[in-house]
């Protein structure tokens, strides 16, 4: 069996972390099933999918600052030489981090620790409507 | 058809690479599906899953240099500000490279190279007891 | 329902980014699901699967750059002196990327955005032929 939700999630960009577990988790209720494994995807190259620990100091600073030393927006990229555009330390972020997390579901829930939530991560320069899948494959 | 098994690894943490891949490989065969799609997961949002060559050069140094050099262990993380701790970096560490990978599973076996094993990497900052589990989805 | 098929890529090595995704549509039209989770591998500990906007900027520089920031073919890596070869920065690049990416399918298509391909990213350090392995589970 096979259950498809979508979700809509407005994000401020410029690394922008947002929990999205509760949201996730209804998706999940509403698709129905309880067993098999699950795929949380983003929609566009300039976002990504992970897991962190839902709380402040992480989600408003520690991620981006990883992502500010890794992949600094005032590096030389191409795609804005190209493009005209100011986006390209959003590429390399989201390429480098990924766009779905999978994970299994067990007796209805996401394999997932206490303290360990799906996350949004928009790396774009603008805030954006982004689209998320949940893809459940099971029973 | 849905199969589960749940693995208890014994890490030391601290960037501990662990070669996990037989025990996955045996869940596999306790479950007993030949093909489909294999999702294996680390409970927890300070270690992660993913593949390499199993050998000591890797295991015990370059992987954990590369996350020395990426997310340093005394930069600046609000996380442990505000929580009075000092994992920081290894919640940083574990959302970069994620707490999941998903592989084909093929006639009974996973879809890796001669040179390519299943390894967890604990980013704590203590010797931890970790959830590992293998779901597989197939036939 | 499962199907499998398996792709051969030629590349360059030294984190040569190949747009795969007309192949990867090609094997999903082939295998006839519709509805699902895919599944993309690459077989092997030196290479990765990710998502871009595939365009010569992103291709040819900004990617490869990062690598090159985050993890020198000149660091010290234990493998190198190991094995008295030159790839530890491949493996390393290779582990924290991934050999895979899942992604939902719905009516016969990956859920990516009109500027988001499926890359497979070559970090040896020689050409190299690749095994790509498309796996869907779904109906």
């Amino acid at each position: 069996m096979i259950g498809t939700e979508r979700l809509e999630v407005e994000t401020r960009g410029h690394t922008h972390v947002l929990d999205i577990n509760d949201r996730v988790a209804h998706a999940i209720r509403t698709i129905g099933l309880r067993n098999g494994i699950v795929c949380i995807s983003v929609v566009g190259s300039t976002a990504s999918i992970t897991t962190t620990e839902s709380e402040p100091g992480l989600l408003t600073h520690d991620l981006k600052a990883f992502f500010d030393r890794v992949a600094p927006d005032d590096a030389r990229y191409l795609h804005e030489e190209t493009w005209h555009d100011d986006n390209g330390h959003s590429h390399v972020r989201a390429s480098a981090l990924g766009p779905s997390v999978s994970l299994p579901l067990i007796d209805g829930r996401l394999a997932l620790g206490t303290w360990q939530q799906i996350v949004l991560i928009d790396f774009d320069t603008r805030p954006r409507t982004r689209e998320i899948i949940v893809q459940v494959v099971g029973e």
